[in-house]
């Protein structure tokens, strides 16, 4: 196996099984976190332990509305520190949207210090130029853009030629990466069926179909699907709706550091170590 | 849509999709939070953030018991300074039922400083009687009094009868508001399936039996329950053993800024939207 | 009931149902949490609250490689400091010695200062006579050394007796405690079926193979699997893969002040407290 050095505090040279990973800045292998409420103290201590790991922060759905001005602006102030994106969850820009409100959503943001964010039509329904149109304005405001495809509500899901096109002009309109929508949950949504299963034939539509695999950031909120992920398209694939608290355990998967991808690493040739090692120390009679 | 600016922390003009949720303090729209053992800091962070929708802080089954007193004594003030009440699950009480030490245990969670009692037969049998004279004793004592109605084991589920002549006999005992039971788990017990889907009849005999909805709090560990009851009862139904971590998830179900409940706000005028938006800065083509 | 004054902080008199539980420190009833990345100050609150319910402090998998050397450092300094052994997940030991580094590894380790040491092949394969030796230096080194058996692949099970041969060859290589594996999840490894319930006589093959069923630690992640040990084996029953969050629940899983293990402790003559109770105060005509 090939050296990796990357982040190990353990601090002796045993290399990531996993290779390759992108360290921070990156463009790639982003790990995007959906934050439901943490408090200030918990968000500085998961930011002091899991900050290398961690590009984009949301604050799901209209969470953002509900905080105090001060609490909220000083959350934010604390996770830009770290180098890490800040934006309000879609839902909320939703909201605006059908309130006619784009424009006060969009400026308060940037007031408040949000470097990012999200454009989805989740719940509402919106044209394809509206859509357009919002996201022009919004990297007009230099607004980091996510754009979202998928529908929340499992009656309604979108066709994958419409999830394409869709994709692609989010691109072509200036969105930094397209999520493809999952929920909390994971489960019953877009390329996921009702027990969060991925469908594989639909990820590889939309690999396909993306002008680049790397334009897409997945929601993967359940370790199988992450697992899922990692095994089929690398360390370096970009994943969203992480819990806070399986951050570590997120990137412990990307570098092959836990069972489901260690063993991926793991090739026949490997089972050399049963005899290389600990042969001057002890007296071994069984391999 | 009419205007509600609640709580609106983000500082702008727009409007939450429900509208006419309660500010606190209220006696309707409680919310009840199930604490199995926070920290201190954890739990300055989650009032610092979500006081304002918080109104019951449950320290759940027995835990109150392995605190040390210091530790405990400092917890329940803590709670109680950002206008919570606090009190102990009802399972401790019923141990202390048990043992025939009532008195004791009442007096020392006066002088502990909970302000509410829970009153619940989960495990153990009382009698009608018992039941009503545990309530009086409390209320006495200036607690506020929870009553829980429903059996812990799945197979010991009481018939609907029953639950509402309880309900109606713990009010006229004095209870504030009376608990239906779904544990930590909401799957199988009392008006829940064991995939925790709600038996809507359940839900509605138990409306209809008592004096007044409102004198109802239901317990929705799971968002689904959230969302039903939700849209069922609107923004301000009482809702328990709600996850700390949960707390803002719920609260924007409340007001409609996540998907689940904003759908439910969105009529059919609202797609003028798809007109009235932008249309002096962009050329758009398509509706 | 006979009483038992195991640290209620509660202040009163009042006995916990389930008697006889072990205090601090102990060789059995044993408390093992999985950590899978908490920060400095949720650990100190976690330690604040439920240092005395903790025995083991798992950093799970390989995430101890994932923090700054400073924050390992002083994260392992004040877990140890409230008297609770701490150590490295498995994984990463196998990644170790899948590099031929299992020196470096267990020096590093030493140097950390963690206290115990995980020897498993869940992932890679071991012979016998290499697991022998990993355990025989780690004791060597003056670790408490937790082997692990069963495999972390669904679809690679072990078999019973092999199950058995080796963990009674790891205890007499100094193994402190043997752990039945179960994952995070609880679900279709070793012991437990797909939707992580118990196979009972799997349970009781283990128990009657051992030298001693004390020598086990099962991981009971899910909350039924607690129960299910609990009133199967008693109160000191050494269980692992904990949640933090889960700690002060399972404690009163173990003391009987939760409804699923309280009424285990339910005998009929406790029903006697039906008339023993609150008579001098009240009339009360119906039992």
């Amino acid at each position: 196996m090939k050296s990796e050095k990357f982040n190990n505090g353990w601090g002796v040279d045993i290399d990531f099984p996993l290779q390759g990973r992108e360290a921070k800045p990156r463009d790639i292998g982003l790990t995007m976190i959906l934050d439901k409420g943490l408090g200030l103290n918990q968000t500085k201590d998961l930011l002091e332990i899991a900050a290398n790991y961690i590009d984009f922060h949301k604050l799901s759905f209209g969470t953002s509305a509900l905080y105090r001005p001060k609490v909220l602006e000083e959350k934010i102030e604390l996770i830009k520190s770290y180098g890490i994106d800040i934006y309000p969850g879609g839902t909320y820009l939703e909201v605006a949207v059908t309130q006619g409100k784009l424009d006060e959503y969009l400026n308060r943001a940037k007031e408040l210090g949000f470097t990012a964010i999200e454009v989805s039509d989740g719940t509402i329904e919106l044209t394809s130029s509206l859509r357009s149109a919002i996201i022009k304005k919004a990297v007009d405001l230099e607004f980091k853009v996510l754009s979202e495809i998928g529908k929340k509500d499992k009656k309604k899901q979108f066709k994958m030629s419409k999830m394409i096109k869709q994709l692609k002009q989010d691109i072509d309109d200036g969105a930094y990466k397209v999520i493809v929508e999952a929920r909390e949950s994971g489960k019953g949504i877009s390329i996921y069926n009702s027990e969060g299963e991925l469908d594989e034939f639909k990820m590889e539509q939309l690999l396909l179909g993306a002008y680049d695999g790397n334009d897409i950031m997945w929601e993967t909120p359940l370790k199988k699907q992450q697992v899922k992920f990692i095994n089929a398209l690398g360390s370096n694939v970009n994943l969203g709706n992480i819990a806070p608290s399986d951050i570590l355990a997120l990137e412990s998967l990307r570098v092959g550091v836990r069972g489901d991808t260690f063993k991926t690493s793991l090739s026949e040739e490997d089972s050399i170590f049963k005899t290389a090692f600990l042969q001057k120390d002890n007296d071994i009679d069984e391999f």
